[in-house]
């Protein structure tokens, strides 16, 4: 109810502040019998992690997922499965000077005036950092999926005012990984890359869209009316720090196309039942119909920059803020393995679902 | 589980199907002692019905809400309130020829696929008809959130191609409901109407989009991590029949800002921590923050249409489909009450939640 | 959240007050496809309804159920089941006495001072007519049992201080509606019925005891730690208006036993695993065990009495009370079904988790 | 939904096998700014903890509960306090010759049954080792009940066939404690370890009864129809391992009073609302109304005995087993903080849920 937990059946509850002890997870309601591939679930996190490279945090954290439960020999047991990252570059002294101030366009404010008490150290609770546990249970998720063929691909197709018209058809992880910015089109990789490097030497950030395209996916996820798979994949990227807006599908563009062009006409493929253009996005009346789930993802610009910034104190006094600490230009690229692990959470907790669905 | 319930304090379970004896909502969670206006349910359920303009299906419901329990001499008693629409027009014999067919971009198919059986008649409970019970446990949510002052207005920002750029500084109830197609901008409203006109006469439909702005919410409305505000908006949005896409405050524009433009200066006014700009839509960290909450919700055309379509029947065969039935050309008119419901009962929810957070 | 919704999967909402409009349930969760028998679920509201014996109150209702949703062409389609019971008897005016009383042993002082209201007309929402939702809901629950072959029968093992030891291995619900109590033990049926008569015609009440046995369980029902198969049973039952214990298998009397008396040692008959004596009451872990399940639910005498007593009114003034209204002498003969529809809904909704246990 | 997860408001998850590496704890919902006292949580579990005294298991634990989140400078902070217990002193070995056998009475054949796989040692998740989580989080929210005065006291009153009828108004912890079986009737609490003893020397075990009150509760905790307070504590108390019986106010023993002598009479002391008598037991209509609330709790002997047993492998074939590991010959005395904190995290659930009946 503290909003902790996401998912009803494939079920995850996240815990840990930035500067506390450890973050961690625990996943209920993975079934038993899945075998677990740790080091794919470190290899994600790794993706994720600060300080990989030259455009993302120089902040160093190895995030070593360790797992404390709910695996035995190699396989889940259907119990909890509880995994740590214990945080290791905890400088909090960095962040004494903050303690009494309100940094722009963060959850400071908001925190403190929530519950009357913040941990100030690095945002605490409000951290990006909370994601990593994301990371790690997306990832066991993935595995289950993986059982029926259903793959997740996330790349990034926008970094500021620099788009990407990236045919998602030849898409694969390691074509994205190819980048450092993680956006499969390569030129135009290059161009963000430059854009990013920009920004941080000015003290300034971005901000960008990932896109994300699911394959395979069988027929039937996704609940009518309110657990719609659409709403639970909306829901899941707005609770990524510093998502704005999400579509899918035809998405916002799609209001300016008629009935008539945007409707996906049913056609007969070898006896398959599939849509000739797929506007749908892969969901029709809330459930998935087969063909490739596809969403973009709008992330603003990182909200910590070190150009000085007018603010208040916590005692509503005028404050001239410049981050010192360390912080990531543009999260984008880092936020590839947060949208998959979402993505998969989402597809995890509906073909769990779709087992309740007949008699 | 199976998703007819929305909200986790200020609950609501919607049932019924389209053609069936009636559709129908429990509220659960609605503290006792709330006064309940039941003219303005009815009003809000009146701005949603079927045949209210020209512009719209010419279906007729007089769509008229009866309450069966949680109310007594006017005022909720804390036990589930419990009301009824009953279905009045049926014809379900308009749709004995869609029994075996599935229409395009509707959810024919994927009910079909996921249940093994399904009720053709109007889409059966995927029908748009569910979402009058959503506006009738909104308007009470409503009343619920006027308690604190709270104001919810959406209104009708772009049809097709047709954009407005409304200052909802000014925007009223009233207002909005000058123009039949429920945008404030009654210049542009003129166009829009012409617009739908076409559409209508042409078989064909439009999409467009709603802006939805809350005014005088107060500060702490939203839970770390998952259940932040957005993505609990974003969850109810995307849970609307035909909308595509959701973004808050700056939204996808603005991922082409930089950092430093479009963080939000806190200020202090008359002793009061508000901010300069609000791209951050009302929302910082998941939370409230008291400046305005606002977002714009897309939606596509009508999928049903008179002109000749190419689809399957459930047996695989081609079939071409002319809808003979009524339909809407453009669904944001009546798509208003709605939105504004889904935002109430969010609010009231957390409203709710907030209720929770300190010791 | 505010207690009117039971079960995970398989899950009801129930509303209504006991002199308001109606009472109904909306049953969640119930997989599509099912046949439903409404005449079945007819036949345990009947066994539930008032009137039905000369030791029964003689309120007339004739509780007929009226289903609106969920259920098209006599199968279940997947989507919410609602049923309505009209309250056609409501004498309101023999509760205008009341309004300003607390009863005794009743609910009106809490509910009034948790809500701050009350319908005060016989007990409002705390009334048992609330029940025969239960008992809709249970029914359908129980022909998903069904299904698989799964059997509950409750029947009425004491009253006041007439106890039977009826051997539960010759049950049937006909057996046990030979008898107006409900306890297949005819001769000690006889026993109760004078007792039950006596206590009437002193103005007096009984309680009693009722035994459930399900039978042809399959293994794997119940999930553990805190969902165990007996703790769900135990809140089904302790949440039964005037129920005051649960105990299942060797119960109380059990922590008379050694361990080395009370184990149930496995054996293998026809290959098949089972154990040579059943205190486990058929759940090992919280899980079932594929033995009978049994256990025994304590219904405190009514609480309606028409002797006179001393009691407080809301002005906290003394007042003596003597009932007019009509009221059962002892509940647990109608209150059979309901602990067997309560039964049902547990083992209903653990029937859909045991399906997420494995990959 | 894999059952891992209790309460609704102030919520827990436990994770952790036996012989994994550590046991743990989620609590979310425990509103911010609570003052956390570690010692008076690790006093807790120290009541718990195994090796304690010459009746119970000679297994060696610390069980030193570790928090790795959501406290900062004492308090909480509002986001979820996470608490490990390490699991130290393994000695997997000892359970390799029960990797292939079902011990009577134990979880072994149901968990393989529903799961497929399971982990052997010790029981893995199905041990009680798990219910030192249970005291942990019970202990957080035992110091937020004590912020509004509610007190919780569980003792020992019967062991076998030795009952004490010890009256709890004069009751303290602190007495509870001068007894090494945990009952206060210190004469009887000599017979009861006599009793354990015996039973130890005879490789045997003793169930019992533990009797828990809880006072200075106030009015208006539970909630009508489903969560009645009572409903609540007997799931609570039945999800705890080797428990079979649950009743509470009068229980089974109140079905052998009429209703004139059952009801309790509502009188006025000092402007308060009391009743007379107290058979409610401190809950009428499932919510609290300020009297003492008291209850019983029965446990089975211990499963585990040194005696030997027939019983089956995972084979099917028939084996003789005589446990060699530690175990307790009588699990009440231990148990006795496990109910206590079981009671608390009702109590702590049910306070919040009262935050939401009015307006």
């Amino acid at each position: 109810m503290a909003g902790n937990t996401f998912g009803k059946l494939f079920q995850i509850t996240t815990f840990g502040e930035s500067h506390g002890e450890a973050n961690g997870v625990v996943i209920d309601g993975c079934p038993a019998g899945l075998a677990v591939d740790i080091n794919y679930v470190q290899q994600q996190l790794d993706r994720r992690r600060p300080g990989q490279s030259a455009i993302t945090t120089q902040r160093k954290e190895s995030d070593t997922v360790k797992f404390i439960s709910g695996i035995f020999e190699g396989k889940t047991l259907g119990s909890p499965i509880a995994a740590i990252i214990p945080n290791e570059d905890h400088r909090s002294g960095d962040y004494d000077a903050l303690k009494d101030v309100y940094r722009p366009s963060h959850a400071d404010y908001t925190y403190q005036q929530k519950y009357g008490i913040r941990d100030h150290r690095g945002g605490g609770r409000s951290s990006a950092r909370e994601t990593a546990c994301r990371v790690v249970a997306g990832s066991i998720a993935e595995l289950f999926l993986k059982t029926e063929g259903i793959e997740i691909i996330a790349f990034v197709s926008s970094v500021g005012k620099i788009d990407s018209n990236f045919d998602f058809d030849n898409l694969s992880r390691d074509l994205v990984d190819l980048s450092l910015v993680r956006c499969p089109d390569l030129e135009i990789s290059g161009l963000m890359e430059q854009a990013i490097n920009e920004a941080k030497t000015s003290g300034d950030s971005l901000g960008g869209i990932i896109t994300c395209v699911v394959r395979n996916c069988p027929v039937g996820l996704g609940e009518p009316v309110f657990d719609r798979l659409q709403a639970d994949l909306a829901k899941a990227m707005l609770s990524i720090n510093a998502v704005k807006g999400f579509e899918y599908g035809s998405g916002f563009a799609g209001t300016h196309l008629k009935g008539s062009e945007h409707n996906d006409a049913f056609v007969s493929e070898n006896g398959e039942v599939r849509t000739q253009t797929n506007h749908s996005g892969g969901i029709q009346g809330g459930i998935s119909n087969g063909m490739d789930i596809y969403f973009r993802v709008a992330f603003k610009p990182t909200a910590t920059i070190s150009k000085p910034q007018d603010t208040l104190d916590v005692y509503g006094s005028a404050f001239t803020l410049a981050a010192t600490g360390r912080h990531d230009p543009c999260v984008v690229p880092r936020a590839v393995p947060i949208v998959e692990a979402m993505t998969a959470l989402v597809l995890a907790d509906h073909l769990l679902r779709k087992r309740l669905s007949r008699i």
